[in-house]
């Protein structure tokens, strides 16, 4: 398009933007017509998409990480001709697929769900290392930004790897309004601010008025010519623009116009120009066609192994028999073992360093474009990156995420580095599967099996070495258990996880010698629950023991619960779980003090079978 | 000291980092040895600290942001005559003061707890602002962090805010030994690489052999008179420096000396330095004298407000009647309502705009000097800084957290900003009081009483407006909650908390209509919970009906089971919460969808009376 075409058609997307807040009642315009050019001029004469085919490899990609821009985003999806106006205009109503913040699972055009600011940088980033390493289909990522949002550190995880990696088909767009939510953002228009920050980093960068068309034209240009570095485009703009009433004021922050006709007519109104967006190159994609043969490692029964360990070896031999399993580490690869990944397929390993965030993040990008990421780090560590797991389950995004060097159970290291939070995170996470295996088989199978799944799938390791207790050849449903103790006359069950299996086999077999006979439960899926299994042993022993090397919320206590939440009779219930903050000791005496190991299951056992109070 | 003592001293703190690991048998004396000289000639020359009076106001304060090199810091508290030869040597056993990672819970010069990567510049910001802005007792803040850490975003978070605001009291001394955990850091010994980040955010860069101890006291004197910016000192180290066997070399992170005694040797056998450490200079605080008139928010029943605004309201009476109490935003305090503390209280008001580990960050620094931090933004947010939280737990900081527009009943703006899984999170830190009101006045007792708890204490508010039920006057222990409708032939209990305590009022009226009479528990604390009057209610009506405007998993129903877990019969259960994704759609609209409204309840105990099954 030309200067004129482009001017009309940032008018037509703030029109649209102020009609679709307008009719919704709700919704952020000024912020859309802030980015009103940069979208237009990136929509009409650079972006390359086939909007009927969203799949299509060689396209390019878009993020919308100021996502609260929603507006913008949908009237540019009007003017490509992707929704038609009527729909336009359901935007924020129940049902539509037009939501306050854009989502992939209703939308075949999003890449990411944003509406958590310094989310879409690092998932960008995550979807141009697809493209630069793995895809190779020679797609653009473009992100557009919100300057209040620079302040999240994770944008700056995110400029240091793409810095780091050379990320030349990235250009982040920042739309530097200068006004945030509650009022002016730290550097308020001082471009140099941030261009200072991001050649830090080693970025190039584009100063600009976001709102001279050709300028931004050029912008785009240079950025697409730039070789060997990401390109951040920081363009000068002003919130509300166009409309004199809001232009670059404060206090109107997500608030549609109080008088949109006006502010239509004002803006030239109501316009239909359709854009017609480039087509992509021919492309094919890659991963789909790579598919080995899949043999798991095997243990045998008796033997001495890590969870983590088999880890490591069971994701190098699905990486060997899936073309597409890629893996993340957060350097430390050496401890969660995913470095024997590393050695095996370096080309699909992706080394995030300490940036919790951008792995996850990255993990997000990968899965967006087809592949199968696992991304691991301590259980403790990816606490850092809760905000990044909840929006990838509101994007559907398909990741595996592990945890390692679980619980007390670790010793020496003390609690900062002791997951024990990690499964009350993650069972809150919708649509998530949690599996927490207790030995090198089990472990084996489940990390094949989540490759699998759809939504957050969560895997929790452990780092001592713990008995092999399953051949090789034993399947592991989802949303299963083991139970490992049976007898027509068990009087209490033990539900256990990891690490506690092995200590509640211990308890029980104590408690068998004083004539308590005591059913073991495997719960290694906490999430699925195996409800059959534990409302079977309920109703044949009475009273359920949980116990785990956890905090007593959120977990595996819990967890059973879900078996017994719909109104039927609930058996009795003792939760056994980390409820003092450790220190410092071996992994037997920090068991032993979280009241978790076989000397504690039996004792609060005993007392659970003759009816009394467990303190 | 001169430079013989110093070179001495720093050999000094690698003998006893080796022997402390040594006798451990596990820790981290390379990394220890890496940064001996910078800890030698901090600790003598330039650090000034009374180990004898920790509290005193005029001390210095050091974080040791890479907790792992704990071996260094014990050591040099050896050196200072704050702990004995004989305690050296029980590091990382059970029962010893010197674990793995150090914490104040344990040691009173610790000013943090750190082990999870970079932490310590954050919270040192915290503690430079508290110095800067509130105490004025002249101390500086000496933050020792890895290079490997400088990955994480959280760093840039803490570099943005102290270059903005001049913390001229902070320097970052970074150990760059260019090995991390798995191996090489990105950048190596490129110091340039990392003061260009460091410059790029407002900050003076000093580059320096870390080596060399007389350029080291240069560089903490340039630090000392450097004004109006922080100073980042970049130092080039080697890791397990000064024993050949491990100088340097990779693969050895987090391993005692193979050969203990040679190392020794090698490093001029076992010394006994005492450093006399400087006196800090005269001073007192400020905010222990600083006390008002407390005088609560009032409404009247039957108004309509929403509980963020009597938080907002509340904390700035809190403010008023108390000298002590400071409040952090994240950018959103006009949605939050923190707006109104910083309208009457500016200077106890901390903008941390969109930056949310900051801002956790610096309320545990400011916590560290005795203030009364309420941080607060959306619920969904703070998920953006558990890592933190969990920290700040291990660390026992005092810190007030508030998290805004809880739950699906925010309406259109869609589940990325939909605080669901924060019940979840919160209740399973370590030691934490979670609190979740229903009306004004509650609230705005509850804000008061939170700031007299230990530990992490969570407020949950919601962003529409309900109706006040209680009078300002009313009572509202933590552990407590209100019985709302009560009658001897009760036949359910219906256990909410905040929004759906009205629809639950809704629904008892309903079904009272059909002649079943419905128990109402308004559950405000969600942790500790009222077990007490949860076992009658029990007891009286035989079951319970949760609801909750929060996921299934680890929020209100699962609270509600810490009542029952201890063996005694558990009642049937129905836990109502939200199970599917929502999208956008007006409050009502959503708490329908998502089955937690009037009718739900009423439908859902409807069938629980009557001993059904509730799908």
């Amino acid at each position: 398009m030309n200067t004129g075409e482009l001017v009309e058609l940032g008018q037509q997307l703030r029109v649209d933007s102020v009609r679709a807040a307008g009719a919704a009642g709700s919704g952020h315009p000024t912020s859309s017509m802030s980015a009103a050019d940069l979208m237009a001029v990136l929509l009409a004469n650079h972006f390359r998409y086939d909007f009927d085919r969203p799949e299509h490899p060689g396209n390019d990609r878009f993020v919308l990480s100021k996502g609260h821009a929603s507006p913008l985003l949908y009237s540019a999806y009007k003017a490509a001709g992707a929704v038609d106006d009527e729909e336009l205009l359901t935007f924020r109503k129940l049902g539509s697929r037009l939501e306050g913040h854009p989502t992939p699972r209703k939308l075949p055009w999003v890449e990411t769900a944003t509406g958590s600011l310094g989310q879409g940088l690092p998932v960008g980033v995550g979807i141009a290392l697809s493209g630069k390493r793995l895809d190779r289909t020679g797609y653009r990522v473009w992100v557009l930004c919100g300057d209040s949002e620079l302040a999240e550190g994770s944008v700056w995880e995110a400029a240091e790897h793409a810095g780091h990696e050379h990320l030349d088909n990235l250009t982040a767009i920042v739309d530097v309004n200068r006004l945030g939510q509650r009022g002016p953002t730290r550097h308020g228009h001082d471009l140099d601010a941030y261009a200072r920050r991001f050649q830090a980093f080693g970025w190039h960068t584009v100063e600009v008025d976001g709102h001279d068309v050709d300028a931004v034209d050029r912008a785009y240009g240079e950025a697409e010519s730039t070789k060997g570095q990401p390109t951040a485009i920081l363009a000068r703009t002003l919130k509300g623009k166009g409309v004199a009433d809001v232009e670059d004021r404060e206090g109107l922050h997500g608030k549609p116009l109080k008088n949109a006709d006006d502010a239509i007519e004002e803006l030239g109104g109501v316009r239909d120009l359709r854009v017609q967006v480039h087509e992509p190159p021919a492309a094919r994609m890659l991963h789909a066609v790579r598919a080995g043969h899949l043999e798991l490692p095997r243990w045998d029964t008796g033997e001495e192994v890590a969870t983590r360990d088999a880890y490591g070896q069971a994701l190098t031999a699905l990486g060997t028999g899936r073309g597409d399993v890629v893996a993340l580490d957060g350097e430390v690869g050496d401890s969660t073992r995913s470095e024997f990944f590393a050695k095996e397929h370096p080309d699909r390993y992706f080394e995030c360093y300490i940036a919790e965030q951008q792995m996850v993040a990255a993990a997000v990008g990968l899965a967006a474009r087809g592949w199968v990421p696992y991304a691991a780090t301590f259980a403790a560590f990816l606490t850092r990156a809760y905000d990044f797991v909840r929006m990838a389950s509101i994007s559907g995004a398909g990741i595996n995420l592990v945890g390692s060097h679980a619980g007390v159970a670790i010793g020496q290291d003390g609690p900062s580095q002791m997951g024990l939070e990690d499964l009350a995170m993650m069972r809150a996470v919708h649509g998530s599967t949690v599996l927490y295996p207790c030995d090198a088989n089990q472990t084996a199978h489940l990390v094949a099996s989540m490759a699998g799944l759809d939504g957050i799938r969560y895997l929790r390791t452990g780092r001592g070495e713990s008995p092999v207790i399953y051949g090789p050849d034993e399947d592991f449903p989802i949303g299963g258990s083991k139970v490992l103790r049976f007898s027509q006359s068990d009087r209490l069950t033990v539900v256990a996880a990891g690490v506690t299996v092995h200590e509640a086999l211990k308890a029980a077999e104590a408690l068998d010698q004083e004539g308590i006979r005591v059913r073991v439960v495997d719960l290694y899926s906490v999430k699925p629950v195996d409800r059959a299994t534990l409302r079977q042993a309920a109703e044949d022993t009475g009273c359920l023991l949980t116990v785990e090397d956890h905090r007593e919320e959120g977990g595996l206590g819990d967890a059973v619960l879900d078996a017994f939440a719909d109104g039927r009779p609930v058996p009795r219930l003792v939760r056994l779980a980390v409820r003092t903050m450790p220190g410092s000791a071996s992994p037997e005496e920090q068991l032993h003090a979280a009241g978790i190991d076989a000397e504690s299951i039996a004792a609060a056992g005993r007392l659970l079978v003759e009816q009394a109070i467990v303190p």
